[in-house]
């Protein structure tokens, strides 16, 4: 495989078990602390594994963000995002294959969308800035913890919005995900995208302002 | 900015996303281990990512104990607990601007004000003695785990005198904008800041005789 | 001791203690959250105690993948592999001494088993692949987060298909032991075991592919 | 101070917090998931904390596994055990006075002795191979999760056989402190001491076995 050839792969196999445990413990009726543990320690377990390789985005407002920071190239956002969503695709399709007939999905609940906007662009500020603090700075290499602070940034924001305000994806191949799953609404899936993407980009013009070499 | 201002904003954002996570676990009825795991989680994620360049306080006990252990200047206390206090204010008003209006938040319990007292103080003793032994000395240069520790003292002291004695502060900061929420009157707020800065001054005491390098 | 001797001895003390913790959480009705939280917290800390002498695996399928990765000597797959299941049955033969004669055992519930055996399949690849990158790579050398990554691969799978699919054995000792103990079937056990076999085969492939140093 | 009274304070210390999160996670009627976590939080936090100084141990068990090991002088048991113990009956004591007058304190169950004493005996073996190995080997040195395997190794203990055995000291102190509170009976507190003590010498005589430099 070539070198980029490789990154896609890690970053499609990350995004692919992210989702996958979304659906299974989002959509079945887990206990309202297993699904935040579950999926941040997905996260977690996957940025560990990968982040050598491509980075351990797994998010394209992450990839955003690492862009504008200057830890990824312009050219790169695009096959990144791409082999993120192909990876929450392909979940989604397995998750269809493996789970029996009679699982049931949730209907949809009631939005309140000024609430959900809100918490999705401030959960995924959150989650870039830790990113970008903890994973692509000289102060902080070689630590031991960044995977730990990623992975958990989830979970803070999942227990803190995802519970209350349906909020949760912090992450737009997410919610592409959980839109092709019937969880939420396509409109709702934009505006999250939306959210995402700008979260990304406000943490990654806040890092640039605090930061120092 | 400035050297200084960039500590400040760290601190800024840290104890907003601290607050934020206060005010949209503990008063929405979460699970009982919900809220302290997502609490602990929030410190930790903060610490490390902003521990490089501000010190990842995040409260005002633990900078009072810094300044005592030599660790921050004594002229960084004030702008240090302003920028804290201005975090946690911002994150009380945007939660209400977040929460639909349908939140219900819990009357005030009865407090039993001796056992309240003394829990702040401990807990906060143990809170700043965990920061100084692992984020402020030479025997502990480089590790990887002083988030985590920091971030699940906070744990250990939710579950232990959190669900009973309805303490768990251990920040004026916090003790602040609890109090602003309206879960706790402004007399036990001022009686929690005492005992937290008294615990936080011990901690340094304490660190400074056991301590030698 | 020889230098093997030791390496099977570890090898057996860390299996027989997961097995135990599986038999003694996942037997006794325990919380729906702790038995994954148990079993990967057993899991993380017998690869932190013995991972410097033996690598640590504790699981036939990763002893495997170790070997097509070139971690691990192809003639010692064999002795890791019976010294694993040693550590399985004792542990087995221990739960049963220790538990007092009114543990009820769960009946085995009705398998979907194609469902199973796909969970089986990529939840014992995710482990593998994450045991490779984090444990056998000169990029990852000398971290300190590679126990947490395994044994919280095992939580997000034990959340993710553990509950609903009733897989979660992504390990071919521990469906020995659990066949033992008549939660499971011996032909369900079988198969586990094949899935489990194969998807630390392939883990090790796709690692093979994306890693070059 | 001198650098043994150091010790001995720090050693007094985290038992002191240690088992103050013992009894009031463990008396209050906390959730399943609740008391073995703050205690293994506890545990890990004051190792973390304190292990540059004394090693941490906040056991007399671990401390006879370290002296046969050979990480702690033969002289230094006694001190270090009693400093332990006084942590443990202060927290008792401070418990009493933080706690209000109304909390009941379960009854003793009765207890399957033989089940009982083989839990104690081999979840203290666990704890103190743990420790022994992540924490006074040079193999290992200068990790950064000697405190998170070694307090998790108490959360493994204490959910495998702490709710339906009623086992879970793991440590002789905790047994008195444990016993003061009138949880356990004198009767029981001393068998478990003996097991716990039986449990870090045969870990520290399996260490010597499968380690070498």
């Amino acid at each position: 495989m070539t070198s980029n050839l490789k990154k896609y792969t890690v970053e499609l196999i990350g995004t692919f078990f992210l989702v996958l445990t979304i659906a299974c413990t989002g959509l079945l009726g887990a206990e309202g602390v297993i699904a935040p543990l579950a999926i941040a320690s997905a996260l977690m377990i996957m940025v560990y594994a990968g982040g050598h390789i491509s980075g351990g985005h797994y998010n394209p407002a992450v990839s955003l963000a690492a862009v504008i920071r200057g830890a990824l190239s312009p050219c790169q956002f695009i096959p990144y995002a791409v082999s993120q969503i192909i990876g929450a695709v392909l979940a989604v399709i397995v998750f269809n294959l493996m789970a029996s007939d009679s699982i049931m999905i949730t209907a949809p609940a009631e939005f309140d969308i000024k609430g959900l906007l809100i918490a999705e662009f401030l959960f995924t500020f959150a989650l870039c800035y830790v990113v970008l603090q903890t994973a692509t700075t000289k102060n902080n290499a070689n630590n031991s913890y960044y995977g730990l602070a990623i992975g958990f940034t989830v979970l803070t924001g999942a227990f803190a919005v995802g519970g209350v305000l349906c909020a949760g994806a912090f992450n737009p191949a997410v919610a592409i995900g959980v839109s092709m799953l019937g969880i939420i609404t396509v409109k709702y899936s934009l505006l999250t995208i939306i959210a995402n993407l700008l979260g990304g980009a406000c943490a990654a013009l806040v890092f640039k302002a605090v930061y120092s070499e």
